[in-house]
C-alpha cells in the first residue's frame, strides 16, 4: 500500500467517514487517508482510536470524534468539533485549518437479528429505521452544505458515498426489518443523487452483496469456504475511491460488489 | 355496481381495510363489501362513518373503528374491538360472530411535503417512516395471525394487500423522505410475501403510479388534463379484488397501475 | 366454468391468441372464448384443432390458423385468413364478419436447451431471438393496426398481452440464450406499452415465474412436489382476462405470477 | 495521461477491444494500452488505423484486425490472426508471442433509427439483434476460452466488459428495436457473469446512460448544453480499467455511468 506522505496529502480538503470499526470503515479510512486528512465518526472511541493511531503511524492525518448518527444533536455536535479542527471556521467564528469537505462516507452498519416476523418487535423495526435511514438523513444534513461549498474548488467531485447491502434491493424472508432500513437508505440516496448531482455533488450507493471479510466474520463459512469468498474490505475501499474520483460527466450512482463465487 | 345481498355476503369471513377516506380506501371497501362484511380503520370517525353508512345502504355490512396504525397500542386496541365484533372470540373469551379474516388491505396514505432536502426536518423523516413503515408493521403484526388461521378454510387465499406509490420504486429529487417510507414498506412487503406465501397467505404490493382520481385531487391537472388521466379508485379496487382471488398456484406479488397516458 | 352462450359472446369483437398448445394457450383461449370468438394461431394444426373443437362443444366460436410467428410472411398470410373470416373486410375487399380485434395474446413458447455457454451454437441463439423477439415483432406488426382501430368502440381497452418467464428478468447461468430472447421480448413490450398506451391500446407483459402445470410438465417435481406448486394455466388465463378488462385509467404493464411456494 | 513505456506494458498479457472507432473504443484502447499490448477489432481498417498509430506514437503496442462481430466466421478468422500475433500459438501450431488474454471489451455500437414501431421493418429488428446480441455471442464464444486460460496467471481477474446503454434497462417509446438488442446483450452478460464468475472470469455490464462526448455527437445539444453534459469517453475508460482491476472478492457486475446533470 502506498504510504501517505506530506506531499500526497491534501492541504485543502478532508474526508469524513461515519461508521468506523475494524472492517469496511477502517479500510475506507486508510484508503482515503492516502489523499486527505480524515475524520472518523463512531459511537465509541474504541472504534476509531486504533485506526487513528494506525493512520498517523503511516504518516497520515486523522482524528476521531464520537457521534451517534441516529441522533441529530449528536451529529451536529460532532460536526462542530470537526469544523473547529478542520474546516474554514467553527460555529463561534474561530478559524480552523480552512479545509473543505471532499468526501463523506456513510458506512453505518446496523446490527440486526434475522428472525420470523411474528417474533420481532416494533422497537426492533424502529431501531433499524433509526440506525439506517435516520442516520443517513442526519449525516447528509450535516455534510451536504459542506460538500456543496467544495464544488467549485475540489479536485474531484465532492462525494457522498453510502454503503448498502443485499437487503437494500431485496426483502428476503425474515430479513424484513433490516431490509426496511436499507431500502429506506437507498431511497434517500437516490433522491439525493437526483437533487444534488446537478449541483455537482456525487451521491453514490454501493450494494455490498456478500459477507465482508472482517474480524467479526472470521468464523463464518460462506461460499463453501472458498478463498476470497468474502468481500475484501480493502477492495471495497478501492471502489469507493474510484467512485470519488469519477469525472462529473460520468458518475456512477449505484454499483454492486460481490465475491466471484457469490450466488446472485 | 353489483349490490351486495344477504346471499352474496360471506357469513364466515370478513375484510379489514386500514386507511379509509374518500378515495382509494372507500372504493376498496365498497368492492370488498360486495363479498364480505368489512371493517374500516381510520384515525378519525369522520373518515369512515360515511362509508359505513353507504355500505349499509347498499345492503352490505360494515363497521368503522378508529385507530392510528403508526401506534402499536392503538392498532391492538382497535383489533380487540374487531375481534369482539367479528372474529371467533374476543380477548376475554367472549364469543363474537366467529368470522375469519379473509383479506387485510393496508392503504394508509401519509401526507408528505415535496421540498428541497436541506429544508426538511428529521421529524418529517420520522413521520414518513412511522406512517408508512411502522404503520404497515403494526398492521401486519395484528393481522397475519388471523390470516394464517384462515388459510385452511378461506375460499380465496387470505391476503395482505399493500398500496404503494411511484415513490415505492423511485427516489425522485425532493421526494426523499416520502420515498424512504415507501421503499421501507415495499421491503417489508417483499419479506412478508417470501415468509408467509409458503404458509398460504398472499402478500401483494401495488405500485400506484399516477395521481388517483379522488376528491382531494379534483383540482389537479395531470397528463394534460386528458380524460381518465388520473387513476380511477374503483379500478384500483377491481385489481385488489383480482389479487385477492388469485389461485395460490399463481400469486402476483407486485403490479403497477397507471393511467394509459402516464409517462413511465 | 361459465359456458359461453350466444348471449355472452361478443358479436363485434374477436380475440387472437398466438402460441396455442395444450397448456397456457389452451386455457387462455377457453377463457377468452367465454366472451369473444377466438382465433388460434399455431405452427401445426394438431396444436389448435382439439382446442377449437373443445370451444365449439362448449358453445363458443373458434377457428384455428397455421402460422409461424417467427416468419413475417407466414404471419401476414395467416392474418389475411383471419381478416377474411372475422374482420371488417379482407385484403381483396370482400366483406367478412365485421369484427374488431379486442385482444391479441402472444404466448409463443420457444423450446430451449439449458447448457453451458461454450456448448451452445450461434444457431441456437438465432433460434431463440427469432422465436421470441422476432415472433413478437411480427405479431405486433400484424395486430397493432387492428387494435388501434378498435379503440373507439371496444368495451374494454384493446390489449396486447405477452407471456414472459423468469428468464425475462433474470439471466441465470446456462440460460443465456433463452434469456436473450426473453429480455428482448420484454424490451419490445415495454416500448410498445409506452408508444401505444397513450393511443388507448393496453400492452401488458406477464412474468410467469415458475413451472406451468401442463401436460408436458406432469412429470416434473418442483417445489418439493407440493400441491399447487406449479402454476395453473387456468389461473394465468384469469389474470390475462383481468389485464384485458382493466380500465384505461389503471393499466398494469407488468405483473408476476408464481406459486405460493416458489422461491423468488 | 501516463505514457506507456517498455517497463509498464505487460509482456505476458494483451487486451482485445471490439468496436473501435473515434469515441469510446478509442479511449478504452488508449487506457488499456498503458498496461497491455492491445488488439483492436472493427469492421473497417479506417476505424482502427489511426488509433493503432496513436498508441504506437505513445510507446504502446497495438494491432488492428478487421472483423464483423455479428458474423461468427469473421470473428473466428480475426481471432486466428490475433492468436498468430499475440497468443501462445496459432491454430496451425506456429508459435506467437505467447501472450494471454487479460481483458476483452465488447463495445460494438449498433446504429439505430428511433421511429414509430409501425414504420420499422423486421430487417431492422434483425439487424439490431445481430449487431448487439449475436455480436456479443460471437465475441464471448471467441474470447472466453482464452480468458479462462488466463485465470491462473493473470495479475488481474481476466475480464469481459460489455458496453450497454439506457436502452439496456429501459424500453422507451419508439426505441423498441434498439432496446430489444440491448436487453438481449444484458441478458447474455448476466448469464455469463453467473456462469464464468465462479471460474474466475469477471463479466461486467456498463449502462452508459447519456450521450457520449465523441466526434459524432459534437453537434448534439444535451442537458441544456451544460459543460460536461455528455459522458467523457476517457472517463468511461477509467471505469472500465477499474472494473478490470477489481479484486475477485469484490466484482461489480453492473454499473451505470451518466453526466451529473443527466435526468434519471
Amino acid at each position: 500500500m502506498t504510504t501517505p506522505t506530506a506531499s500526497t496529502i491534501s492541504k485543502s480538503f478532508y474526508a469524513l467517514i461515519a461508521g468506523v470499526g475494524p472492517g469496511t470503515g477502517r479500510a475506507v479510512a486508510l484508503r482515503f487517508a492516502r489523499a486527505y486528512p480524515v475524520v472518523l465518526l463512531a459511537r465509541k472511541p474504541e472504534s476509531y482510536e486504533g485506526i487513528v493511531a494506525e493512520i498517523r503511524r503511516q504518516g497520515g492525518e486523522a482524528v476521531g470524534v464520537s457521534a451517534d448518527t441516529s441522533d441529530a444533536a449528536s451529529v451536529q455536535s460532532a460536526l462542530e468539533v470537526v469544523r473547529r479542527e478542520f474546516a474554514g471556521k467553527s460555529d463561534n467564528g474561530e478559524g480552523g485549518k480552512g479545509l473543505g469537505l471532499a468526501v463523506a462516507v456513510y458506512n453505518v452498519g446496523a446490527g440486526f437479528g434475522v428472525k420470523p416476523f411474528l417474533e420481532t418487535t416494533v422497537e426492533e423495526l424502529d431501531a433499524s429505521l433509526a440506525a439506517n435511514a435516520r442516520g443517513l438523513y442526519n449525516f447528509a444534513q450535516a455534510t451536504l452544505p459542506s460538500l456543496l461549498e467544495s464544488v467549485p474548488t475540489s479536485p474531484h467531485s465532492p462525494s457522498l458515498i453510502i454503503s448498502g447491502a443485499t437487503a437494500s434491493v431485496r426483502g428476503s424472508a425474515r430479513f424484513g426489518l433490516f431490509a426496511a432500513g436499507k431500502f429506506a437508505v437507498r431511497a434517500l440516496g437516490q433522491s439525493l443523487a437526483r437533487e444534488f448531482g446537478p449541483q455537482g455533488v456525487h451521491v453514490a450507493h454501493v450494494v455490498l452483496d456478500g459477507v465482508i471479510d472482517i474480524p467479526r466474520t472470521k468464523g463464518y463459512t460462506v461460499n463453501e469456504g472458498k478463498e476470497d469468498g468474502k468481500i475484501s474490505a480493502d477492495a471495497i475501499a478501492e471502489s469507493y475511491w474510484h467512485l470519488h474520483t469519477q469525472h462529473r460527466s460520468s458518475f456512477t450512482h449505484e454499483l454492486d460488489l460481490r465475491p466471484y463465487v457469490e450466488k446472485f
